[in-house]
């Protein structure tokens, strides 16, 4: 396929990349996304992500970045660009990287007609992209490949929520705007709250890990909503010591999944 | 004590507060450092930190902001502020906030004679700041109440790292510039690397949480440093899915730290 280099901001395609990079927003409007930088680039491309464009940042890209430019190339499905070092820069999600964006199809997900008995995570509220990110790598990691997020949630495929997944995205089935009254139509699991106000000790209490679960985690300051915590089957307390109120949620969903992955190999 | 209201950019107060603001070399060198928002400065007091000035925005502070102002000016110990609102956004380290900063002296620690047993945590070149914070929270959540950052780590006084501990700084004994091979000089714990790259099971090793630890964690990239693995009595990894490359290191720590507070206090 034929490179296209790029030297004005007036492109209609450097337009578009600087929406997507400044404005969340613009992911769902135009159903695109851009993701930054050499491990993303080689997960979609493992993992055959709807890859619809790939963008090298003129005379200063690394090695790496040439090679995964290069092997999309030999792919021949996604556009391939070359863009001016400074005009890159203004697009780029990420400041200084090695200089390789890809621009991304966002996979739709719809409600399935029936509902799910998977593994997976529900978000409430959680608008720190870093931490949704971060969780989306530890559901992963701790081997759940379903996430739904509340309409208040981060965006899930804005760049900076794909950056601090390194991936998870290409490997799980995400849904967003999922409303916590909607989740038992999602996934027919048992839905586990972690609730730092109170609940269940979650070392000390058996066999909430036998059944598949959904485990939900609320925003920093409020933590689970009431509409949560309504559709919830049981809550769960991380004991923590009493010179702390509370953990960061991504710390949480970490230590709650990985009690259910230390768990469920011990059998 | 008696408030000072600010107006000016050439207040000599508000250049030290933007340097500080904008630059964590410049905590070092001034001993100095800004924590914002409410949760902080309730800490700090109710911690006895080294508060040295309470900086309020004018009109524009909260409710809450103007009561913890109040409770800092009848203790009395800390000089009090009011200062302009673009001016007090140019020097806060977050934007938007409730409208209150305090200003601390940072406690140098300076390595004890004697090695200490204590439980500990040790950050080998881990550079993000919000990283930093959010294992120094998860912590103290779990008990362990001692921390050592190696050169290349960031600064654990900065307004970021503050900002991200919620708090934790104020309830720990917090080392600097601790190269790996003065760990054993400063803790007599064993020491415990969790490393990516191989090691024994997290979950499946008997016993390696009866004697005091110190977990040491890497930066996101390569992991521990060579020096630091040479110094290390064990290596552990975290099972996790081979669909995902690793875990964000304030995830791995939560993990860790949870799965020790866990054995223990199921003793």
């Amino acid at each position: 396929m034929r490179t296209v280099s790029i030297h004005s901001s007036e492109n209609a395609n450097v337009k578009r990349w600087k929406k997507i990079s400044e404005n969340a927003r613009a992911v769902d409007k135009l159903g695109l996304t851009l993701a930054e930088g050499a491990h993303l680039a080689q997960t979609a491309l493992e993992k055959r992500a709807d890859v619809r464009a790939v963008i090298l940042r003129e005379s200063t890209a690394s090695e790496e970045a040439k090679a995964l430019f290069a092997a999309y190339a030999q792919l021949g499905t996604a556009s391939l660009f070359t863009v001016k070092e400074s005009l890159f820069e203004s697009v780029a999600p990420v400041a200084h990287g090695i200089g390789l964006c890809i621009e991304l199809a966002v996979p739709k997900k719809t409600v399935p007609e029936k509902s799910l008995s998977v593994n997976a995570v529900y978000l409430d509220g959680v608008q720190d992209a870093g931490n949704v990110g971060t969780i989306l790598r530890s559901a992963l990691a701790a081997g759940v490949r379903y996430a739904a997020l509340s309409p208040k949630s981060a965006r899930i495929w804005s760049p900076k929520v794909l950056r601090a997944a390194m991936g998870a995205h290409f490997s799980m089935t995400l849904y967003e705007d999922v409303a916590a009254r909607d989740l038992p139509r999602l996934f027919a699991s048992e839905r586990l709250a972690a609730d730092a106000r109170g609940g269940s000790d979650l070392f000390k209490t058996p066999d909430w890990e036998r059944a598949p679960t959904v485990w939900m985690f609320g925003s920093e300051g409020p933590g689970l909503s009431d509409e949560a915590l309504s559709v919830a089957d049981a809550r769960f307390l991380i004991p923590i010591d009493k010179a702390c109120e509370s953990l960061n949620v991504a710390a949480a969903a970490a230590v709650c999944l990985f009690e259910q992955k230390r768990r469920r190999s011990s059998v």
